[in-house]
């Protein structure tokens, strides 16, 4: 194949929802030393270098543990992603005749399995609309409560609006249902604390490679000692456990972990995970930064953020809180074309289109609907790496596209 | 989490088989180089570091369909590991009433999906017992074809014994039989030549961080091309395409490659795959020095070699052939208690136990069968990079622990 040839161009990312760059340089150091001095696989050789692989992943157990406030670091399961991690998770606590209730927030990582899975599991699943900043309000899920109702599973921030939804209320939703509780914490873990003990949460899936900066292919799954003995696997194969057993037993974490985990991915998500551990007032490093992308962005009158101008008031509900994520439409302009003089021109890389939630542009009902219903929304979002500086230059680059300056 | 200092001590990686270390380098620096200075991720953003990531998928694509003889490089999908691959392969072409037919040589990753769904799926399933030198032969599988019979699936060699399977008569078999023809080539990819097309292979599943050298994490699945439309996605998850709708269609092969995929792992597969391409002599680079260990090993008198004792003459049935793969036993020796003496005073890393592969053990039959029943057997696998000197020092081991020298 061609050399990709690493472009000298001005480079500003800004699609840290889809995956953060650059990496927590700590964690990528310690990846590439496991790459070139270790190398082995973990939890089946005895040998020094084995279990050196197996120390690793043990430390990235310990580590997601104590940053999600886990009981115990075998709660914790590594998976391949975020969406490995959600697939896992309901497929292995859901059973014939539970009612799902989930929001029209949703990834599709989470809509779909469930959507895919009705007859084949034979669940049912209703969504709760959100309201006008992308917000479900676990009032209204109160409705959809059956006795059946076995699961709520919701997003902590949707990925399109970046809006937060009220975990505290949702978690009593489900201990009202008698429900489990499961978080989809991908888009919010290295932006936002959160505690399964306090939250009461039973099951809770991530990504490794956004706000956690690992590297990509890592993602992992918490699920409660309740509900571990009866954990189904969704994927089967050798788990250096119960090798001479044609069933395999059952043993969490090994009826997620299957097969070779990837171990430089693992390396980095334990290395950048102690970080947030050991400095928990990391996972507010974005914060300045984004607030002045916003601020900016608001200046041009062309430029609508999604979901963001209507009024807590309006609705009678709290004021909502975001992750460093920002949807837009802009007058007189294709998200689409926009993006590409954004990058062509000024070097800024974001994301025009739907991104992977299927019910959020329908669900959300704004004045802007109309500019994003055609080709979906521009998404800026920034990380814990984005400097002043990037975010001087994304602005001045809409002022130059929307001015003319 | 307290630092894992690297070892100084002497090491001599042994279970390639595992994974191999070290792993390509160019392979190991194009991910260094793409985590660092690209580190986007693929087939989502339309910005020049997303079309980066894109070209890298598309050139692991390329190489692989190149290395297996694949008619089109759309025929490729990306997974985690042959784990991954084998259960999206048999779960994607498998249907209600489907008869499968498997060998007792296949690895867990083959066995337990195949166990594990009979109920769900409505499938059955035969496993044709082997020879005494662990090949399952393919006029015996004909006693097992029914009219039912729609996949013959089983791996290119065995990861205890190292044992080929005459892949070109079980072709036949499942011809003959009307059936899909599906080969597991996690333990050959690398080691052995081998070609969809000439084959007849429907569905072929592959790790990528074995043979090929490529990183942790990766693993690829061939389907053929009409298998494709009617293929029956496990997970499910954003895939960067249908994203405003629920169901996310049935895209191969988008069906298999949901979520983020790992990145640096496919950079390094697209780089090794390649370099397999370009030299396909590459393939054969493990020959003399794994031929070297096995006259070693073989003027012990304690030491047995599982399988190879056994003259083909004897069985009426043409020669093995094998992967850099043995498994033994030693007199008086319990293989756990070697592998450690091989570790800790010599630095050699093997591997002691059942090897993930649930019916090898059982289905051997072979002089050695009581030693290595009670707690498996020692495998000794090298690869490409082995060198004379590591297996010098490796048979110097032997020497020493066995004859005091």
């Amino acid at each position: 194949m061609a050399d990709h040839p690493e472009s000298n161009r001005a480079r500003v990312y800004l699609d840290h929802a889809a995956t953060s760059w650059p990496k927590f340089e700590p964690g990528v150091a310690a990846a590439e030393r496991y790459v070139r001095c270790c190398g082995a696989t973990a939890g089946r050789g005895a040998y020094h270098s084995a279990l050196e692989a197996e120390r690793w992943v043990q430390a990235a157990r310990k580590a997601l543990a104590s940053l999600i406030g886990a009981p115990s670091l075998d709660s914790i399961a590594l998976c391949t992603s975020g969406t490995h991690a959600l697939n896992a998770g309901l497929w292995g606590v859901l059973k014939p005749g539970d009612h799902v209730l989930t929001t029209a927030m949703e990834h599709n990582s989470l809509l779909r399995p469930l959507h895919h899975w009705k007859e084949l599991l034979g669940i049912t699943v209703d969504i709760v609309p959100t309201d006008e900043r992308g917000i479900a309000n676990p009032l209204a899920a109160r409705d959809f409560i059956t006795p059946k109702t076995r699961l709520v599973a919701l997003g902590h921030a949707s990925n399109v609006t970046g809006a937060v939804q009220d975990l505290e209320a949702w978690s009593q939703v489900a201990q009202d249902a008698a429900a489990l509780f499961m978080v989809d914490a991908s888009q919010t873990l290295g932006y936002l604390p959160i505690d399964v003990r306090s939250m009461n949460i039973d099951v809770l899936a991530a990504a490794g490679h956004k706000g956690l900066r690992a590297l990509h292919g890592t993602g992992f799954l918490y699920v409660g000692h309740d509900l571990q003995a009866g954990f189904r696997p969704l994927l089967f194969g050798g788990t250096g456990r119960a090798s001479e057993s044609l069933s395999g037993g059952q043993y969490w974490p090994n009826a997620v972990e299957v097969g070779n985990l990837n171990l430089p991915g693992i390396v980095s998500m334990a290395v950048a995970a102690e970080h947030f551990v050991e400095s928990p007032a990391a996972v507010h490093q974005w914060q300045a930064v984004h607030q002045l992308l916003l601020q900016g962005l608001q200046e041009f009158p062309q430029v609508h953020l999604l979901g963001r101008s209507v009024a807590a008031a309006s609705l009678g509900t709290p004021a909502a809180s975001y992750i460093p994520v920002v949807s837009l439409s802009v007058d007189g302009w294709d998200v689409h074309d926009l993006a590409s003089v954004l990058d062509d021109a000024f070097g800024i890389e974001v994301r025009a289109g739907w991104h992977c939630a299927a019910l959020v542009h329908k669900g959300l009902v704004h004045a802007e609907q109309h500019a994003a219903s055609n080709s979906g929304t521009l998404r800026l979002s920034t990380g814990a790496s984005t400097t002043v500086e990037e975010v001087t230059v994304a602005l001045r680059a809409f002022r130059g596209i929307l001015k003319g300056e």
